[in-house]
């Protein structure tokens, strides 16, 4: 087996976060809720999956109105406007439609005034938004782009299969956006030093939703098959083979970047589960105060988690200007990714 | 209603395209076979759609086994193998399932080799390869990789509608992939010179695949409601709207790379439908030896079209090294993208 080394050659982008929003699903939904919607005992989720409270949509909300929304608040928190954009790239692991992308859906929601802005989708299911702001920071070093929204909106409630509760209890509906773009005096040293991002497809049908694609088309669902078009994780294989490549993989990444465990002043991991989330930080000897944990009240909004958990970071004081922050997490693909930067 | 310019500053990009390759599905369909299908008159589709013949997939092929091949093809062609590539980009309108990835799918079906590579989607319906091409020559000539392979692979026949003919008649199944990478000798001077991508997404609804994400879930077919998971295209509408924008588009395209029309070698637009492509033709005044035409014999093959179209230039000698050549094309979005390049 020959071990690819994507490299993350290129260091030190210099591209700032200018702004993150965020909007949630209308709806609260407690761990005994799923219990119910599950069949199970009362307190099987809370105890067996951690996660205590969550939001799903409600009648009216998509993907596209959740993004919209936290575009808006993103440039509103950045004090820009649609004006000062030259585009919107979604980064979302869940499509709201098979055709068009979600960029354009949540441009039409946005309106009018996005007209001639570029728009696409970027996906690698729950680590979209890094990849996305991973690419987004060599274009915008570059000058293949100012300022761009990059927005991860989920709405994964609908796939999820009650008769899964170890994944049914973990995931949240919620939209995330940042504007991001070259630094100002006011984010003068912010940037991107590194970033690394492999699959290991061996592990790709261990998580998935298989039906719904061109494989195995939505025509073809007749009441018997529910659960092809459901969400089904093999979790403890995918779990067993991420903490085999996690020392190797991290290694890499700091050396490229030429930084220590001890550079990072906070590490912000994709919300994937409590118990996953434990055991990867004492694995790689995190300090409790250095992990950005929100997955017990937010459970896990696929790849929305990252940049929601990062606007919770910064709304509350714990991600500051010129601090060095790591964003990782794992995908369905399977796939790791992290990347290095400066606030 | 304001109009913006994402603009395409960073000229000059160093990157070429190293090699292609192509993987079409196993059945060829006639319009005759068309006009069956949709229950028309023999000849109805040729003498309306103008497309006369189409590959679609046969029993056990899927976009990853189809998108897979294109790569090894593509590989082979360029003298290169697995171990000489950072990642796998792929460039689809159509998902073969909605997780994982695509891209995940195809390294998986590629082997164990692929372990460590980079992958991603980058999804703009048609345009998803144009835009891909765009990202990845930046990504390039920065340094961020040294080489990627950018794959698009369609399966778009499970999800037509025998009731809709315009549409139906056009659109074929089909892989193109291509490795790009730094110019080496036998590439010098190949280089994307300038791109630009504009979306008008008030139009986001008039072409689609309304169901099997997360605003209606593939559970929720059942046979009354067929037509919500299949394409729908209000093609003249997206004509007229395309026709409107165009004259503008170019022009800013080109007073950004400092071409004219003259220095345009070769034109290889998506092949969207004949009728509309010679339209376009005309109202541009390309001649028709610069215009690159496949659409009446492979028909619409989504966001592979492009690259489809390209292979053939490529292997039947239209498209040689150091020709300036333009991509150009529409999607669903409703997006307009084009690129120059120097191949």
């Amino acid at each position: 087996m020959c071990e690819h080394n994507p490299g993350s050659m290129f260091q030190n982008r210099k591209a700032a976060i200018l702004g993150s929003g965020v909007a949630m699903g209308g709806r609260l939904v407690t761990a005994e809720e799923i219990d119910r919607l599950c069949g199970l005992r009362v307190g099987w989720t809370a105890r067996n999956v951690g996660v205590l409270t969550r939001r799903f949509v409600t009648e009216g909300e998509s993907a596209s109105s959740m993004g919209a929304e936290a575009v808006r608040r993103a440039l509103e928190a950045a004090g820009l406007g649609l004006a000062d954009i030259d585009g919107v790239i979604c980064a979302s692991g869940i499509m709201q439609q098979p055709i068009p992308s979600t960029s354009a859906l949540i441009l039409n929601e946005l309106g009018s005034d996005t007209a001639g802005l570029t728009s696409f989708d970027i996906n690698s299911t729950c680590l979209s938004f890094l990849v996305a702001w991973d690419m987004a920071s060599c274009l915008i070093h570059m000058g293949r782009f100012d300022r761009l929204v990059i927005v991860s909106s989920e709405v994964a409630s609908p796939g999820l299969n009650w008769r899964e509760p170890e994944s049914a209890g973990l995931i949240a509906d919620g939209a995330a956006a940042v504007v991001v773009g070259r630094p100002s005096r006011a984010t003068e040293g912010a940037a991107v030093h590194a970033s690394l991002l492999k699959t290991y497809a061996e592990r790709a049908h261990l998580v998935e939703i298989r039906g719904g694609g061109s494989s195995l088309p939505a025509t073809e669902h007749d009441g018997t098959n529910t659960s092809d078009f459901q969400f089904s994780m093999g979790g403890r294989e995918v779990f067993r083979e991420t903490m085999a490549h996690l020392p190797d993989f991290f290694e890499e990444l700091f050396v490229n970047a030429r930084f220590s465990w001890g550079d990072v002043d906070l590490m912000i991991p994709h919300q994937a589960s409590p118990s996953s989330m434990r055991i990867v930080r004492r694995r790689l000897g995190i300090p409790r105060d250095k992990f950005f944990m929100t997955v017990e009240r937010s459970g896990n909004a696929v790849a929305a988690s990252i940049p929601l958990a990062m606007h919770e970071a910064i709304e509350s004081g714990r991600m500051r200007r010129g601090m060095k922050v790591l964003l990782s997490g794992t995908s369905a693909g399977l796939s790791i990714g992290a990347l290095l930067m400066t606030y």
